[in-house]
């Protein structure tokens, strides 16, 4: 019979098996971006498990060249070390870990990641993980080399010894594997670090190349970022699947005590709420609930209103330290950022950052997007990342840029976009890109409408003072020549073209006449607001004036605090021997509206 | 002590429990794609099932909508059955099946499909899987409800019985989840079927809608596809890691036996080769070779020159099928295939078809690119797959087409791409799109080039001809005026402008003059070829001529078999009543080198 001989070969497969098949979708697919990978590995859970421990991180990375396509990595951290019976585990064995089921942002959140990066070194070269950790300063260090047994996903301890370690605590790992060493690619262990460290200001990154070249990465900040705390689910969004495992198991004996402790933002009030809604009295067992009674209960959840769920597990960057980093890196000529408030995705919280920066140093055709996801880079699937296709879809022309229609806009600019969040929702395990989750999509173009609306207030400004600049210099060329015609036409004295060209452009005007000790400053208001400001004046010798005078060793300086309405006019006299200052100075004015003078801020 | 802490919250994660969590990477990120992703598990493994069996599938698909997001997807099919046993693990265990350790290509290979399709629909309505499965028609069916505990990834079977059933054997699934019908949609389940039925004419498929309209996929073909074989791994690409597995477990007794009997391609004088270039005797016990020993074996296999994997383990679409589906599906104006040789990367065969389809009944602005694996439709992740990217990357501008750098050519065309291998290299288990892979990559290339300089071929070929026809046209116009103006100036008689025109453009022309009952045929052939062809002439009453007469009941044909050579002219003479075709009739000529004539095919 046909079925019986196919169930013969029915086997379980193990899931070191399974990637060990498939080692690209944990993004090892060629020898350049498995060198990556590794780093970003051991770097990732060298931050989360500092942060945790509420130190400030100090990480080395080594990369030393072997041979020609065989490269040694070096991962060290200052963290508080893993217990001696955990180690074969956590870099053993895939899915083991413990950040898989806490509801808070962390770094990794699968269990596969440095246990990966150990799967490809044995795959590729054959050779065992090499781990240092300690976890007390009075104790020894314990070096394992580590292999997995990929037919069951159960760890093998190659040897284990005490050593001298130099470091008081920390971990230290050790991979040999095939690689390729590229460095100034977009997609580089250089670009990785450079960017971790831009939304990591805490880290202490040192990188030491295959060449020797050692690049510090220094601290920005010594202050921890807060540390993420875990909560419990929120009802939003949860699936009847899920609510029906959460029933099943549950310690809390009744339904109203349920809610109230296993779900977050559920008090007193919303679960009676909620119950009454659902048609029920409390008192019920939650495992004594059927399939449609669970499903009324799911249905209930959705029509509260409840507060979104606590950001105390989120961990974000910060709008003020985005746009910081965008200025620091790029040096551009507007830059703004925002943190939106937390939402839910399936059950999961998440924020969105987006930062962007314009113009100055940046002189890129295209926008450049810059991802990041619980503060780790994203280098590679740009374009099968719902981050980029988010910022696609977005009418930039609305925002002043041009742009082809489902496109990354043309412009010099750069957007930076964190998404933080309990659960990532990665494309797939080598957590490269992002699932288009609609929540989540639609939150990243909120935001970066909301930037964009800024930008275009920026590029609106700029056009305007643009245009009023043009048709400044052009007044400033025809009046004087205009003005001297009509006055030799009318046999008048010449009058001040300066004055004529403030009027129009709606300025404030400052006229300094001087006839032997006598100086005169007139100044009159041609702008559409109140204007209050100081006014500087410096001289040599004595001084007779009704303003402030201050004293210094050569020369004494005259303030005036002057208030004018629109177009009014005032003159102030003094007199001393000497002016020293070409024109007046004002302080208190933008630039823009102010003629024949200086601004100046004191 | 802060280590000892974090300790304890380390936990070993089910696959089940991760999937749960992170479904969208399985291909459940929305509720519209989820439910295309089940019924493409499903129809994957019945298509599977019964080519292994060497059956002519027969999938029925049905979807009802049994609330506003709630769906029932019924995918029956007449395979070989699954034997009661196994049905719990099938259905509910994750990773688990027979084609993930076979060499050969299949659709499935993860272990991974269905039962991922069981999870979601436990996940999101709470519901078992109903399946039902009979192996041969003496015995009654099996029913059985399944679900996944997912803490253990183990199956739970809620209800198990005999059943009448009316297929002789088979197998079906019946699942309920949260989803969301479209229709229309590029990325529908209507699409996924259309594709998959193109690549697999062999197959009858039958779709039945929510609103009950019903869709036949006819069989092309009754002839099944060549059944893949199974193969043992070739030697070049394999990792070391891999190799040290393989010589662990093997049970050859010697280094020349293991190199024999594990790998495929390689013979008695082929493994002296490769034992001598690393040094060994051929006698070592492959369990007492070390690392450094296992590398220099690595390295020989990569100096001998070895055939490509046999190409029996891989069950390409072919060109000629490819040509047929795009020419019926596109009504092109030109469209060509080709499949390339087997390669290898990391171990596994792969081979790569590619079809072009050009203008006519495509209107599109941009190439459009169908992506195929083993003969499954990809519909999601296009951006982020590297067959997409391969297209981008070409250079289309050397084959006529319009392109922007590194983006998809502008032209009104379909690009069709199957890449067939015992082990698709898919970027995540959700089997969306396809790694970056360089010797894929490559290979895709070559394969689009190779179609792109066939299209080049047309496409210069229809600008030649569109040429040619445009220099007639203005001929045609200029000519007649000029010899009438000729004529008057000269006072000669009117001179036949179309054969002037015929002798410019080097065509065969044809002139028929009747006078009375007698009519004349002259021929006249202008063109640089000798040519030989058939004129036919059809005549009322009776006939006299030189020429063969064949006799209807009301006229009668008169045929000439015809041959002159370059400048060479013929007058054929007849008499009858009437002739009744508006010109005479050649067969044996292209239209396009013929002048005052018809051409037919008869």
């Amino acid at each position: 019979m046909i079925a019986e001989e196919l169930a013969k070969k029915l086997r379980e497969i193990s899931i070191a098996e399974f990637f060990e098949k498939n080692k690209h979708i944990l993004g090892y697919s060629n020898p350049a971006k498995a060198l990556v990978t590794c780093v970003k590995e051991a770097v990732d859970n060298a931050l989360d498990a500092t942060e945790e421990a509420g130190i400030l991180p100090d990480v080395m990375v080594r990369i030393a060249r072997i041979d020609r396509s065989i490269f040694r990595i070096i991962v060290e951290d200052n963290g508080p070390g893993i217990v001696r019976h955990q180690i074969p585990k956590i870099f053993g064995k895939l899915l083991y870990g413990s950040r898989f089921h806490a509801i808070k942002q962390t770094r990794g959140q699968q269990g596969l990641g440095i246990s990966s990066a150990v799967l490809y070194a044995q795959l590729t070269t054959g050779k065992p993980a090499v781990i240092i950790s300690k976890t007390s300063p009075k104790e020894k260090a314990c070096k394992m080399e580590i292999m997995i047994d990929t037919k069951r996903n159960e760890p093998e301890v190659v040897s284990e010894s005490d050593i001298e370690w130099h470091r008081p605590h920390g971990t230290r790992i050790e991979l040999e594997i095939v690689g390729s060493y590229v460095r100034e690619r977009r997609q580089s262990v250089y670009e990785y670090l450079r960017q971790t460290s831009i939304v990591n200001p805490h880290a202490k990154i040192t990188f030491i190349e295959p060449d020797g070249y050692i690049h510090e990465f220094e601290r920005v900040s010594s202050e921890l970022p807060k540390i993420p705390k875990e909560i419990k689910p929120h009802p939003h969004g949860i699936e009847l699947g899920a609510l029906l495992a959460m029933l099943k198991t549950t310690r809390a004996s009744n339904l109203k005590k349920f809610l109230k402790e296993e779900f977050v933002r559920i008090g007193d009030k919303i679960a009676d709420d909620i119950l009454a809604k659902a048609g029920f009295n409390g008192r019920e067992h939650p495992r004594s609930l059927s399939r449609k009674q669970a499903l009324r209960l799911l249905n209930a959840f959705r029509e509260v209103q409840l507060l979104p769920p606590p950001t105390d597990c989120l961990s974000p960057i910060g709008s003020d330290l985005i746009m910081k980093s965008l200025m620091k890196e790029f040096n551009a000529e507007f830059v703004y950022a925002i943190t939106r408030r937390p939402k839910v995705y399936s059950g999961h919280p998440f924020l969105v950052e987006v930062g962007i920066a314009y113009g100055g140093g940046i002189k890129s055709d295209r926008i450049e997007v810059l991802r990041f996801a619980n503060k780790i880079p994203l280098l590679y699937q740009q374009g099968g990342c719902a981050l980029t296709k988010a910022v696609e879809s977005v009418n930039w022309k609305a925002y002043g840029l041009q742009q082809s229609k489902n496109e990354l806009p043309n412009a010099p600019a750069v957007v930076l976009i964190h998404l933080a969040s309990t659960n990532i929702p990665y494309v797939s395990e080598s957590k490269e890109a992002i699932a288009g989750i609609p929540e989540i999509v639609d939150e990243v173009r909120l935001a970066l409408q909301e930037v964009g609306r800024k930008l275009k207030e920026y590029l609106d400004r700029k056009q305007k003072l643009q245009k009023k600049k043009k048709k400044e210099e052009v007044l400033l060329k025809i009046i004087p020549l205009l003005a001297k015609k009509v006055c030799e036409v009318l046999e008048r004295e010449p009058v001040d073209a300066d004055r004529i060209v403030a009027r129009i452009m709606g300025k404030v005007h400052f006229e300094r006449v001087v006839e032997g000790d006598r100086v005169r400053l007139r100044i009159a208001n041609y702008s559409k607001a109140k204007r209050a400001f100081r006014i500087y004046e410096m001289c040599e010798g004595d001084v007779e004036t009704d303003g402030r005078v201050i004293h210094a060793s050569t020369y004494s300086t005259i303030v005036w605090n002057v208030e004018l309405m629109p177009d009014d006019k005032i003159e102030l006299e003094y007199r001393c021997k000497r002016v020293i200052n070409r024109k007046p100075i004002v302080d208190g004015l933008d630039e823009e509206i102010v003629s024949g003078a200086e601004t100046h801020k004191i």
